[in-house]
């Protein structure tokens, strides 16, 4: 790690963050300054104002997201405040860029009142084609981000909570192949009711889950439960746990069929891994340290096991996800990110990986594998087109040849 | 014009846009991504957490800076609003990169209100080095800078004013050396009260001028005047027009030296032009079509004529001045863009024309020369080291390794 940190210190500072902007049209002389700027730029501001739709003909908009957080909850650094979470977001816009050819810029946002950051995105709206919500602390972020998906009309998408639902509905869709279960036979405990809890959550319900029990620190979490409840958890209450299970984790995994930990290291023992039903699915996805760790899951019988981790099998990382999701919304000018396109998304992961290549340690492509975004991007762009929030026609071949610039 | 039109359609649907974001770290492997992103990103954003000026040492920000409007006072196109500004603002950035080297966004702001436009750049402070405030009518524009100057420790410079301002004092104090006149003796009449020609007005208070009459198109601005004053109007009536000059521009120009336009095409006739005093110093800086055209101007008596124009000599363009104010700024981390800093900025532009090569005819460098931009960043930076304003030295070594990359 200090190998790790040293690195990671000397790259940014010797490249003074992680991104530039550029120029993609000529500025050597005079005849260039007039068709860039003064007077000849007047020409495509009154082509907008004529026809607002036309600044994705005329401006970078159409390509261009912002990477929007307060810095309340980056990584497990807790709320470090805008500033500080700079690196993380340039590094998400770097990530956009080297995924999906996605123009993206930070907009790390000195407030953690919810109102002030809705206001200050809402008012941004001409300039970017879509929004990426970033590393904001539950439960601000369910607002944050359900008003401006009601008051914007360019998609906005929180990735801590999407990203990583979509990755996990791939992984889980494989990962229940291999052991031949139905998701509607299956009861499934998610453990850490944050954005990521509460985002797979929704996910496996519209999935059609048997049966879910969402926990949080203070154990399942139930209808009128007295104690660490807010309007989430309470949304969620009436739509999970059928049999109002109560009690803590360990009460309540025995005979589950799936664990998902977004949660904390060490939270899932293998004596909890052993009550649960056989051929039991693991997604443990606390950073750095897993809720368990693979070899010890498997040891208590656990048939696969899925981590956060780049050094172990089965990463669940939003980069599977995040940049394709946008790619093909900004292709056909999705005014939304919905439920139908996430799924897609979804299995648009989880097909790349063929029967036949599926095993207990390969239920996730690799986050480098080149087919993942263009897969992503039009399984999303045509499921954009079928729920009709699409206010472009899919246009494959055009998108190829911009893709080649 | 209509070949100009089509050429300006073209080039910017052609590549959507001027600009691009790219990513300057390599982005290859699980490595790459554990070092710029997840775990390894962390150890920047602990290191900012603990110092927050180290931001400067591990993100763009200390070299991005956001061109921020309104669009409410677009060209000569008006209040078009946010998204039909963006062109405009797409091009700007690109100038800021073209010629200094810095990476700037457009950030087009979807109201007129200047309360939310305060408080949604304040609100971004944390991103950026510093703001470009661009096209925001006056006298809102005023409002605006003020405010954000006093609340902001990052560079706030609304380019409309202090840009054209700068421009015209280097000109003014060249055009002065060629009819050997001294400014302190001059009578200047400026037509134009709104951003550009308060902020000239400013300038030239600054730089100790006779005397000055403002006027808007209500004629001379004096103290109390009964009708079209408002706060900045009233203000700069108790500190010019010394001898409470009142009439239309006819009346108050008679015996000027200088006339400064920033007003509408034709304002200045040659009877006006012939009013004045000998080896008289016109400005005529209405867009396309200026207060009056050169050689109208020199029939009539005019000594040195500047426009705004590419096609004719003595170009007054801001891009003489504000990328290198910017980079001079960034360079030092000033904390503000003050007076002296733009009076140095006026002088390094002024001065790299020599005594030699002084005409009536070459006043102003030309905007594609290649010196400008260093000779103001370095008088920029020097200035603001000289005022205090600078959070970092004055490192020209470094700063030289840094512009090959």
């Amino acid at each position: 790690m200090r190998n790790l940190r040293e690195k990671s210190l000397f790259v940014h500072q010797h490249a003074k963050g992680k991104l530039r902007v550029d120029v993609k049209v000529p500025v050597q002389n005079k005849e260039d300054l007039s068709i860039i700027y003064s007077p000849g730029v007047a020409e495509p501001c009154k082509a907008i104002y004529e026809n607002p739709e036309s600044i994705y003909d005329y401006t970078m908009k159409g390509n261009f997201v912002a990477v929007v957080s307060d810095g309340s909850a980056v990584l497990g650094l807790g709320n470090i405040g805008a500033s500080a979470s700079m690196p993380v977001m340039e590094g998400k816009a770097a990530l956009f860029k080297a995924f999906a050819g996605i123009d993206a810029v930070p907009l790390c946002i000195n407030t953690n009142d919810p109102e002030q950051i809705i206001q200050t995105v809402k008012l941004l709206e001409p300039t970017f084609g879509g929004i990426n919500l970033e590393d904001i602390a539950a439960p601000n972020c369910f607002l944050i981000e359900e008003r401006l998906k009601q008051e914007l009309s360019i998609p906005v998408f929180h990735d801590d909570q999407h990203g990583t639902a979509i990755v996990i509905a791939a992984g889980l869709t494989n990962a229940l192949k291999v052991v031949q279960k139905r998701l509607s036979d299956c009861k499934v405990v998610v453990n850490g009711a944050g954005a990521a809890g509460i985002a797979i959550t929704k996910m496996l319900l519209h999935m059609g889950v048997g049966d879910l029990i969402l926990c949080d620190s203070k154990g399942a979490i139930y209808e009128n439960r007295p104690h660490g409840m807010n309007a989430i958890k309470e949304s969620m209450a009436t739509v999970t746990n059928r049999n109002r299970l109560q009690g803590d984790l360990k009460e309540v995994i025995k005979g589950a069929d799936i664990f998902i930990g977004v949660s904390v290291a060490g939270a899932l023992t293998p004596e909890m891994v052993r009550s649960m039903n056989s051929n039991a699915i693991i997604f443990a996805l606390a950073n750095p340290v897993p809720e368990i760790m693979p070899d010890d899951a498997k040891a208590a019988g656990a048939a696969v096991v899925a981590t956060g981790r780049s050094d172990l099998p089965n990463q669940v990382n939003n980069v599977l996800a995040f940049p394709g999701v946008f790619k093909g919304a900004l292709q056909v000018r999705a005014s939304e990110i919905n439920e139908k396109m996430k799924l897609a998304a979804a299995d648009a992961i989880a097909n790349l990986i063929s029967p036949a290549e599926l095993t207990n340690d390969y239920v996730i492509p690799n986050p480098f594998d080149r087919r993942v975004v263009e897969a992503v991007a039009d399984a999303v762009a045509r499921a954009a087109i079928q729920t009709g929030v699409a206010r472009k026609p899919f246009d494959k071949e055009q998108e190829n040849i911009l893709g080649k610039e």
